[in-house]
């Protein structure tokens, strides 16, 4: 048998008795030296498993501790009121949120498009991950007008919280006009932010919140890590 | 410059050159030796700058013809009354489906669960190909309840519409209850019928259709290649 048919093997017997119940999501696989042993095979050949059950998102890795069941995905619901913070702690997950960087600048073509404003117009620009239960899920860029928003920057470092800094500002609402969902590979800093392979897929969307008036107010940009985030519709969403 | 700065400065190259629309959608790209030449690099380092740039989607290989600009994404509306038909002509494009497989077996319990059946309960299973101007954009399989649709193979055959078949057994008309999406990868018979890479990223949606008196009708799981289809919401989908 050639030594990738017999990896395929070990990973589908693995996948199917992980689908079966053996195993729960969280619990901790065998060592790579039981797996090889159990199988007949060397533990390069075990490596080839996991690497393939890990991009396939079914058991994820964490250095010096070993191979784990992954979580079965969280469902993010897709609606005009989206919110990080209430879709998770409506699954009964915790929700955290992690902001890394903030700047003002001018808008590129794309933002000023999203955002209704005059080429060149100044944006805020806040990138962050977001993670349930402590484990990164997404990665996040938000791009708010400068004019109407000035202490916007400020307001989020304090709250930690797009909503009430919004608020705080004079946006006591917003609701999302408009959604686009497409795939992509995890790569670089991504992969590295969501703790992800290089490979892995990813869930792209991009949507803008407009204010009561009907006002542009954030242009969003995530990635979703694609096996632990099922984005849903509602059928009246 | 190692080789692996090298390919990426390459490919970042033709990437900025693609979008700055110094190439059109459908272009060809240089030839390998031509790039070689252009760049002062063996053919091998351009040759994983072309790979790197199918992966991300932004040229795609045809065998023996070379190397070519992708065609943008499709935008493809999810509603309550999504078609894929009607959806793409909206587009301005030609859709087709090309019906590859169907069978009447045993629901799984998956499937038993989405259409409200017994465990066990007859389903037909249609599988097939979605065609975008004659590129395959995505695969899809329907799962149908047998017991109230028992001529509902041929009518697809003899139609090659889903909608057009449960019309002729009595389904006039069937709206979306729920849509789940995620994201996948490329893998075996998937990358093949989607003429993708292994690799390459997938957007995959499950959704259950019902009748006018809200009963299932159809469970659908379709994967989109990544590259060629954005799924957007409207507002009041």
């Amino acid at each position: 048998m050639g030594r990738k048919v017999l990896w395929r093997a070990i990973a589908g017997t693995l996948s199917e008795e992980i689908a079966a119940g053996q195993y729960h999501p969280g619990d901790r696989l065998p060592t790579e030296a039981d797996l090889a042993a159990r199988f007949g095979v060397n533990r390069h050949t075990v490596r080839q498993a996991l690497a393939d059950l890990v991009q396939r998102g079914i058991v994820r890795t964490r250095r010096g501790a070993g191979t784990f069941v992954a979580s079965k995905p969280t469902d993010y619901p897709l609606s005009r009121r989206t919110r990080f913070h209430q879709n998770v702690l409506a699954s009964g997950r915790s929700p955290s949120r992690r902001f890394t960087r903030s700047e003002t600048r001018a808008a590129d073509p794309r933002e000023a498009e999203a955002l209704a404003l005059e080429p060149g117009a100044l944006v805020h620009v806040v990138e962050g991950i977001s993670l349930i239960d402590g484990q990164p899920v997404a990665v996040f860029r938000s791009v708010f007008p400068a004019g109407p928003l000035p202490g916007l920057c400020e307001e989020i470092a304090a709250r930690q919280s797009v909503t009430l800094a919004l608020a705080a500002c004079g946006v006591a609402d917003y609701t999302r006009s408009a959604t686009r969902i497409t795939a992509r590979i995890a790569r670089g800093t991504l992969a590295l932010a969501l703790e992800l392979a290089e490979g892995a897929p990813l869930l792209r969307s991009d949507a803008v919140n407009v204010d009561g008036a009907g006002q542009p107010v954030e242009y969003g940009r995530t990635w979703f890590a694609g096996d632990r985030i099922t984005l849903t519709l509602a059928p009246d969403s």
